[in-house]
């Protein structure tokens, strides 16, 4: 008999040889038709091999990233099951699962396209629904190899031949046999949706001057609805993709000359980058903040002695000379070093503590141009910077304080959803880390309790922290249900450190303060996109760069509507008239698209009342005449309360 | 008998031989007296040289630079003439006139160091006194060289040697005789009032390899007032040097691990930037202007588009290398590239112009050690820059708005002085020039006529043109009298052709836009030295970093004053609690020193009532108590006195 103890501490006798889904089953029938994958003793485990010792056991449901990549790579043997019998001869390469489903790379006979994928599905369905169980099989790997060169194919006799013999085993579902370490789940029945969603050439091994395969992209689920909510999302995060509605709503835009990596902010992405910043330093100045600005380059000594060049020279933007050769500058890849320059610019006492420095600064990072993707990754990003300078007592405070502008951002933007995690040292590893054992004690404990003072639920992670300080990150989901880090908080003790910076303590000589480094946005770049994708651009009402647009039924009314315009825009309503020879269907329709949030209606009767017919994005209909006064009053009240004020949220 | 035509077109009949000196005696004596120079025919010409020919001429009285360069130059005459009796043996280099005075290097058998200027100055007085005529008298070369020859001086032999024959001149005053070309004043008897200002070492013939020389600087006045005020300027710039008033002020600092010339804008400064930028912000929005951000690199190919590689890049920050060697970029020497393609992001119609882009963009050009100094001369400036891109029709009127802007700037920021000058082209050399003549013309009459109608007093100058447009700039005056050229308006026809920029015409076909390049403050680096200088650190209130300080009279109060600067910062007046444990003197002296425009002293009374005692800047006493509330209100209305409204001003 083997000892199986459960997540919750539980434990029960089992007969040794037993398998997990056969301890799945005798808890209940429905837990075993749900339970995809299983991890024995930490270890990845197939539902179906015995376990001859006592173990910890964790049995996996669809939500467990396990279950998914057990049910995504047998998905892949049941998609090679249908290729087999359609194209006789075929050939595998490779049939992982991914993140979002799995492919196979396939060399196959007779060309595979776009069109063939619905004959293909429909095999899968069918082959599916005879509810083959993967059978899993230890081979030795002559038999492997053997196996596969009877059938011709090269390619898994290439990855049989790297393999060590006694570790190589085989899984069967119907008439098609895979080599396959697992692990899958039980049978293909609970393959009940799936969708081939690309077709596209791949290099077998990724070595470019080897064959191109075919490869085959897709996704299947237990459930047909689940399969109809994910191709929505897709579809949805499509329309939302930042690239696409920067280029629509006219926010930025990319120039070859210019370069690649390097965004050209239009006015109205400039506006709203602008509404951003200006939000971000309002909060901060209640915090104490001190805006500074810095230049984009500085010389490469300055990033010797941060320790940048060392790690990142190479790397990145090359030095620029000076015609004289003399000097030697670096493109800023950090605004660090640039602070604590202005920090060491006066001597600072204990009573100075803390000293906020922020910067809206932006700084340059060569990315290969394969890796930029619109504004997510870029060259050229500006960083909603800042670093507090403190004393180790007032370390867990200012974190506090950092803390409240994150979730005070996060309220404000609507990212209702988020997480936080703890990067601590790793303990058994102590010297990897610069700074006392004290002092890491101190940063450690300072973090972990301004999170919890804070009410965060937070995960721990041992081993997470940089080699200069731990650190605290947020992930936010979005309203796709795609998680971001946004807002990571670091203590920093290595450029105190490096830049010999020093304050006079009360008992009159030197100490080194802490660091800390924050960017609640991360990049206004990499933010504006997350906004972007997580709105589709229908930013609140109080960012958003257009807010209102007059609509004149007829030319008749052009002049009232740009009356109206300009007294709302000395309202500090962002207004436009619309004045193009139009009918108003169209350019109620337009402007609907334009995601301008509100469309004010003119014609005879408003002119006469000096009204505007109000009609809200997204509401289909209108609202009815309202005078200015009282529309003015009515977007007030609505930016009042997408903009608390802080107190209301800490 | 010889006709003499003067400035105002009339014309007399004189002798020939006649001398300019003779021709003011003739007008009258006292005229004669105040005649330091002339210019006969477009020429300089010593007042005591004869006209042998009908000629224009032109008297220059002490404010004309052609009197104030002769007066001087005879003053270092004066100077050697002293030398050469305290100093027997002594030998002369040069000593010319300079924009402030002049100077003469020497080398002494015995050293002259600043103790020994007292003496010298007495010797000049004394042989001002004398009245000595200067005499001037052509000589040959051979004389010449004999003379100094004799006398063993072998700097004139040398600059002799350079002469032609036939062209040099002697000017002897009183037993000294100098080899010069003149122009000098009749005599030294209005050399009135003189002071040595500084003894340096100079290489004769501004080369390192020989021998170091004494110069010895001067500045003479005809009356001793002048001299005074001379002199207390002189102190007042210093005490107004924006170097010395930025530290003193914590504006901005330099780090040499960032680099030399690439100014760190501490807090104070970057609020002060961020207000200036903020309110030119506001006046570009009224004009319709769009504000962009572009990145502060390009690729190396944008700037050979543009012309600026082939121009600047030589002498520049040298191409930034990508680790791949793939591409090349170069830190933006200027915002017109990256401007220039935001525009070609999309298809313009001629209803779509003009289209104002604006940035407050950085901008990085190489300038050698030597030449950096403060702000006024750095490596990395932020220009307040803008391009304007109009039809032909439109071109006037967008000048004229241009010019609105800059002078509502110059009103708002106290500027009371200013001139302004219009750069053509040159007529006889149009080839020179890129763009229609047609253009040329059109734009020419719209800068002439956009200044004229704007009321503005404008200076021509024919050539003075860039050889892609014509110009208007305009020089500003500051507290001190010194000149400052702000806010250039430029029109180019290069950019638009070299980026290929176009916009469809009502006739639907391509036209070519005009670009107008304008930046009212030049850059924010320069314009805050140039505030710093005129203003001695005296900021308008609206712009001040500081406006108020709250003074507690001792620790008991320090709770009411921060309420107060609490209640006060919420009413956006920015204040400060000055809680040291000072006496309330030395907090007062120490504040008014600080250049803080409002002091605010509380004590036991004013907590109780709930009030401030006011005390102005400079006012050198108490205003009596004030209500928070009427104290705020004066403050608004001293801001709103600051900026009015531009239509004020327009």
């Amino acid at each position: 008999m083997i000892n199986i103890t459960f997540p919750d501490g539980s434990s029960r006798k089992f007969a040794a040889g037993t398998t997990p889904l056969q301890i799945a089953e005798s808890i209940s029938p429905r837990l075993a038709e749900e339970t995809f994958a299983a991890t024995v003793n930490g270890e990845s485990w197939d539902v179906q091999k015995p376990i001859d010792t006592d173990a910890e056991i964790k049995l996996h449901k669809w939500d467990d990233p396990q279950a998914k990549h057990a049910f995504w790579h047998s998905s892949s043997h049941l998609l090679a099951a249908a290729l087999e019998q359609l194209y006789p001869g075929i050939k595998f390469g490779i049939g992982p699962a991914i993140d979002n489903g799995f492919y196979y790379d396939v060399d196959s006979p007779t060309p595979i396209t776009e069109s063939d994928l619905p004959k293909i599905e429909q095999k899968m369905l069918e082959l599916a629904r005879e509810k083959q169980r993967f059978v899993r099989r230890e081979v030795s790997k002559a038999e492997a190899m053997d196996t596969y060169t009877k059938k011709g194919d090269e390619y898994k006799c290439e990855l049989i031949g790297d393999l060590t013999d006694g570790t190589i085993t085989f899984y069967t579902n119907g008439s098609y046999t895979d080599l396959c370490r697992g692990p899958h789940i039980p049978s293909t029945a609970p393959i009940k949706a799936m969708k081939l969603t690309a077709v596209a050439g791949a290099y077998w091994r990724g070595d470019e001057k080897r064959k191109m395969l075919t490869r085959i992209y897709g996704i299947t689920f237990p459930k047909k609805s689940m399969l109809d909510e994910y191709l929505a999302l897709v579809e949805e995060a499509k329309k939302r993709d930042h690239r696409k509605l920067g280029k629509e709503l006219e926010l930025f835009t990319f120039s070859p000359r210019v370069g690649q990596g390097l965004p050209l902010w239009l006015p109205k992405g400039a506006a709203l980058r602008e509404r951003l910043e200006n939000f971000l330093k309002g909060v901060q100045k209640q915090y104490g903040y001190e805006q500074v600005i810095t230049p984009h380059i500085g010389m490469k000594d300055l990033y010797v002695t941060s320790g940048h060049y060392a790690k990142y020279g190479k790397d990145s933007f090359q030095p620029i000379h000076t015609p004289d050769e003399n000097e030697e500058f670096l493109l800023k890849p950090m605004n660090c070093p640039h602070h604590c320059e202005i920090y060491r610019s006066k001597p600072r006492s204990y009573k100075d503590l803390p000293v906020r420095l922020a910067e809206f600064g932006t700084v340059y990072r060569y990315e290969m141009s394969g890796e930029l993707h619109g504004l997510t990754r870029v060259r050229g990003f500006t960083q909603d910077d800042a670093h507090l300078f403190c004393r180790p007592d007032q370390l867990k405070d200012e974190f506090k304080k950092v803390i409240d502008i994150v979730l005070y951002i996060f309220k404000t933007l609507d990212f209702k959803e988020f997480t936080a995690q703890v990067s601590l040292r790793d303990p058994n590893n102590k010297e990897k880390y610069i700074g006392t054992d004290e002092n890491w004690h101190k940063a450690e404990t300072a973090i972990i309790e301004a999170a919890a003072e804070k009410g965060l639920q937070t995960t721990v992670e041992l081993g997470e922290a940089a080699f200069y300080g731990p650190k605290l990150d947020f992930m936010v989901k979005d309203a796709l249900g795609r998680k971001w880090q946004l807002g990571t908080i670091q203590v920093d003790y290595n450029l105190p450190e490096r830049f010999d910076l020093t304050y006079k303590g009360s008992d009159d000589k030197e100490h080194r303060p802490i660091m800390i480094h924050r960017a609640p946005f991360g990049s206004m770049e990499r933010f504006v996109a997350v906004l972007l994708e997580h709105t589709g651009g229908k930013f609140p009402l109080w960012l958003t760069p257009e807010q209102a647009v007059v609509l004149p039924i007829s030319e008749k009314y052009n002049d009232y509507a740009k009356k109206v315009a300009k007294l709302l825009n000395n309202c500090e309503i962002r207004t436009r008239v619309d004045d193009r020879n139009e009918k108003i269907g169209r350019k109620i329709r337009d402007n609907e698209l334009a995601r301008t949030p509100i469309l004010l209606i003119v014609g005879e009767t408003e002119q006469a009342n000096d009204t505007v017919t109000v009609r809200m994005q997204g509401e289909g209909k209108d609202r009815g005449a309202m005078t200015l006064p009282d529309f003015t009053r009515m977007v007030a009240d609505k930016v009042a309360e997408e903009i608390r004020p802080i107190a209301d949220n800490i």
